[in-house]
């Protein structure tokens, strides 16, 4: 990334604003999610405090590639905001650190220990964490006999009474990949389309014998990825065949048997941008295609 | 195993006493760790409070495999008791389960979720979970960048601040494997031998580029696996040579250098028995050795 790359963002009263990628992991278990609501404790309030705090300014706003539901972790979600730079120079107080440096190690200092701010950087020009993503990834775990539970994973697996065949899961639900109508996987919100490209869906086991679900798409409606996992868990107690599954893919419409997963299994692992140069474009394009309405990327 | 090899218990008032043999796995977090001490929240309590609930007895005694100190998890500990048959059967309400199926299943219920009994099993002849181990395997995790970090992960991982030479760690670790006297790294009990066969120390990155000790022994004195660890973590940021480590270790006292690393990185991973025609001569060999006095499995 060259200097003329980085985001040339508006001025305000007091200095040139700057746009900053971060990296963020959290264990979802003890916040409502991640967008703010006023009385609950969530991810972007306190990640937005803490950045009020080290800047000595209000709370910035936050933009986030993928919005998890309460209970919902999360190992690689991208945010952006935008600050003073000014202000964020003044965290220069180390050596050769630079100001994003410091201010990951101030963010750490004043965080919980449920959330860590893995990096920060400079967005590139043009960078949005939500329009410029191509994808995201998230991953969900099961365990489904006693041997191979750990008292040490119980936050972010769930324990599932019925030994499940991996083989058939993982087999039925590439079927499901390509661009449909998911609106049988998605909680119905008015004017939003279900339309959504899934890019990859496989089941495995872990070296513990722990079932891991790997799950990408262009974006996620509300609910669908913990929805597409209920609906393969079926399929793995033998309860659906690969062709109940197709049936309720194509009905488009919610479904009675079908059944959202605990949250404290899901992760969002993974949030992909194209290179730098391209972000910005990429954003364009996709703020251009949602206002048809189209896809979100929020809730999964 | 045929019926023959089934543990011989003393009888009681009441009738026979049968031998069981529990695989554990606990979140040592909130423990004061293995060893019941009034006052305070242990595992061993906490489990033997468990079985006098489901047999309305009262609390049975629990002999270990490994004790572990505070903040110490385990995934793969063992321990054994002896319970009345007789009252064991009356667990049997289930279909075709097992006593000890459903003696596993009443345990689930009156459990925290930081303790899982994941097995229940009739102890071959002889068994002693203490006496008849073979060896004990543990490991140790250790986060030495930001980005390997992972708040779902903070309960079993130690963050450390300097970026650690994997390999250096691993090649010296290796070199204080064979029988030795362990007294510089083992807190001095009066009367006890410090003299270890340490089988296997190797130092590995995990996929998620997390640093894993593995590190077996026929048994630990106290503190002497957070030893071990803490003086390799010095060959890994390079204070220590190969040299330095050898001469701790031959000055078979307790060195100034030395670093008890902390208890949340150590995991009690494994306890290898011999095949169960076996158990009951390796206990009566261990126990003869050690009222030498000889080493103790006691306190890693």
């Amino acid at each position: 990334m060259t200097g003329s790359d980085i985001a040339a963002a508006p001025r305000e009263a007091g200095g040139d604003l700057v746009r900053l990628r971060l990296d963020v992991a959290y264990d979802g278990t003890e916040f409502y999610g991640w967008a703010t609501q006023p009385g609950f404790r969530t991810v972007e309030e306190t990640i937005s405090n803490a950045w009020g705090v080290i800047l000595r300014s209000e709370p910035p706003n936050l933009v986030v590639g993928g919005r998890t539901d309460a209970g919902v972790h999360a190992r690689g979600s991208v945010v952006h905001l935008d600050v003073n730079d000014a202000r964020l120079q003044t965290l220069r107080n180390r050596g050769s650190w630079t100001a994003e440096q410091a201010a990951r190690q101030r963010l750490k200092g004043v965080l919980p220990d449920d959330i860590l701010v893995k990096h920060v950087s400079r967005a590139p020009k043009g960078f949005d964490a939500r329009f410029s993503a191509l994808h995201r990834r998230y991953e969900y775990r099961i365990a489904d006999s006693v041997p191979v539970r750990d008292p040490l994973r119980r936050r972010d697996t769930v324990n599932y009474d019925v030994k499940l065949d991996v083989e058939a899961m993982d087999e039925v639900a590439q079927t499901l990949c390509g661009l449909h109508d998911f609106a049988a996987f998605c909680r119905r919100r008015e004017g939003a389309t279900t339309v959504r490209t899934l890019l990859k869906y496989r089941w495995r086991r872990d070296e513990a014998g722990v079932l891991i679900a790997d799950v990408q798409a262009d974006a996620f409606c509300h609910s669908m990825v913990r929805a597409l996992v209920g609906a393969i868990v079926r399929v793995g107690e033998g309860k659906f065949t690969a062709e109940t599954v197709k049936e309720i893919l194509l009905a488009r419409q919610r479904d009675s048997r079908m059944t959202v997963m605990p949250a404290h299994g899901l992760s969002l692992e993974e949030i992909v941008y194209p290179p730098d140069h391209l972000v910005g474009q990429r954003a364009e394009e996709a703020r251009a295609t949602r206002s048809l309405p189209g896809p979100t990327s929020q809730g999964a």
